[in-house]
């Protein structure tokens, strides 16, 4: 069904030159080889006539390089706010010549030694290693030896074998405790989500937190307990403010906890900045859409995903662990607080 | 850096046959060649031993076949609501034994050129040519005569020259006004958005649903003209509250204009959905966030990749546009009209 594609031979026919020499004016090594500028024209001239495009895999047979990386990743692809990520990662590696492979294992390490091996049969170069969640993992057996940089994950090991790239998230939580402190606040700071338990964000994020507000000598008034999603953050809050908790500002682990705490503080009769103020993190595109516009403190995925790719295919360095910033996206949501 | 991988004649030499026999015995063709079950029996164990795995890229110079395929979108791979689109896709591909390259061209039709032919140059099987927002679209020179699936767009031509897989967005269109005429409404029934001009999902939806109403009798009390994001919509229908419409019912063109429509309703003091029902196109997963959840009608993302998929690997057909089922999410924001 595919047309036929002209071969080298017929290039060089065509050229009224030798097989090798068409080979070595195409591959640009025709002052190496002493070859004449009036050959080199025929040469280019006849590629570009019959269309002539190398045979990467033929040529990749010799050189053992596709110029193909593969993108591994639990449900990556599947997380609507990481489409960055993968947007980042396939512009630095065509920025680069390279190709992206993407696939997804669910986190099962069957489908992923399969896919792996999948990869390998198709000599792809080198592979981002990524996580949906910033987390720990084990990177596979088949990856070890290879080019490997992890993608909003770290190594298990505390010898770093790999590189990896991960939001900062803690200096992310410094940046939350000062923007507030900036607007005035001292006093009924109150995180809202879920700190303790294994998300790696959230417990680098809580941890920046204190530390931003311990440099001013304040603390948290509390946290109120929730999961990751709107309905539980609605609950949770609606009952802290049942409760007759004194709420001054909030700081929602996630835009989505911020939108529950939105619509538990409106149904409260309380204003968004001037009766409570909140803040939050991931500045997805949700927080630019509630009334008021929330300030949040991004996810860096394009930048993790570029600078991931850049990694890999860059200079060879050892290993490091590189903590992309978190970049803070100031909105109507934080006001000083109202006098007593 | 990469572990060296077993050559067939290593695994030929240890098993005591030659390179032929053991390149017949992985490839199936033992009985063929009249091969003995012995023979067989050390090819196997010895690729075993030796975690031989063929090299495809070799094979595939003979065969012409590489078992991948490439997703090529303008820039569908950073659209939050369509990664569902990529999962789709890669979950058909890997049933079939494929994988999956991914690449963006912004719409520019020269990055195109270069990306597809450097997938040719890697000898992919097979593409999907993929959109964001479905469309009609011209198919890039060199895949006119390879084996391409559209994927939420349509050729130009009237003649279908390719498979095409969009959504259904003339019965949703019809479904929408079911739904709002089996909860009791008649009157009062506006459209939220901007259905003119070149949206091919706006045409389609706003034509389905006066083919709905008609159906019964009725038809759309006006139009709430705003374009796609929640700031617009916010300002348009809290304009036409002010200067007193009579809003029963809304019809959002996207669940991001049904979140600008709830906030102006809510600042106007009127309830969702007692005093007006609101109901909308996408299901994303903001529909399950707002109070009260919203009923919306889904772009089915992971079904049209998986079907594109499918069609493009499966049992060639003459051409045909597929056009796949929305699903309505009936939710809480719809009931039936107060009396007079």
């Amino acid at each position: 069904m595919a047309p036929q594609r002209a071969t080298l031979l017929q290039v060089a026919q065509r050229a009224g030159v030798s097989r090798s020499t068409a080979s070595f004016v195409l591959a640009g090594r025709h002052q190496d080889m002493r070859i004449s500028e009036d050959a080199r024209q025929r040469v280019l001239r006849a590629a570009q006539e019959l269309d002539y495009r190398p045979n990467l895999m033929a040529r990749s047979l010799r050189t053992k390089i596709t110029k193909t990386i593969a993108l591994v990743s639990d449900t990556i692809a599947s997380d609507p706010y990481a489409g960055r990520v993968i947007q980042g990662s396939l512009a630095a590696a065509v920025a680069r010549g390279h190709l992206l492979f993407i696939g997804e294992t669910e986190g099962d390490p069957v489908i992923e030694e399969k896919l792996i091996a999948d990869f390998l049969d198709r000599q792809v170069d080198a592979f981002l290693y990524a996580s949906m969640f910033t987390r720990h993992v084990r990177v596979p057996k088949l990856l070890r030896d290879r080019p490997v940089v992890l993608l909003n994950c770290l190594g298990r090991s505390t010898r770093p074998g790999h590189h990896a790239v991960i939001p900062d998230e803690m200096t992310a939580g410094v940046d939350a405790a000062r923007t507030l402190l900036e607007a005035g606040h001292r006093g009924g700071i109150h995180l809202v989500g879920h700190p303790s338990g294994g998300v790696f964000a959230a417990r680098e994020r809580l941890a920046g937190i204190k530390e931003g507000l311990g440099e001013a000598g304040a603390r948290l008034a509390g946290t109120i307990d929730c999961d990751w999603w709107p309905h539980s953050a609605y609950e949770a809050v609606g009952r802290a403010l049942a409760e007759g908790l004194e709420l001054r500002a909030l700081i929602c682990l996630n835009d989505r906890i911020a939108l529950g705490a939105y619509q538990a503080v409106g149904e409260a009769g309380l204003a968004i900045p001037d009766d409570v103020s909140v803040l939050s993190f991931d500045d997805s595109e949700l927080a630019a859409w509630l009334r008021p516009q929330l300030t949040s403190i991004g996810l860096p995925h394009y930048r993790l995903g570029w600078q991931a790719v850049e990694t890999l295919l860059g200079p060879s360095a050892p290993p490091v662990v590189q903590r992309v910033p978190m970049p803070v996206a100031r909105r109507g949501s934080v006001a000083k607080p109202r006098c007593e």
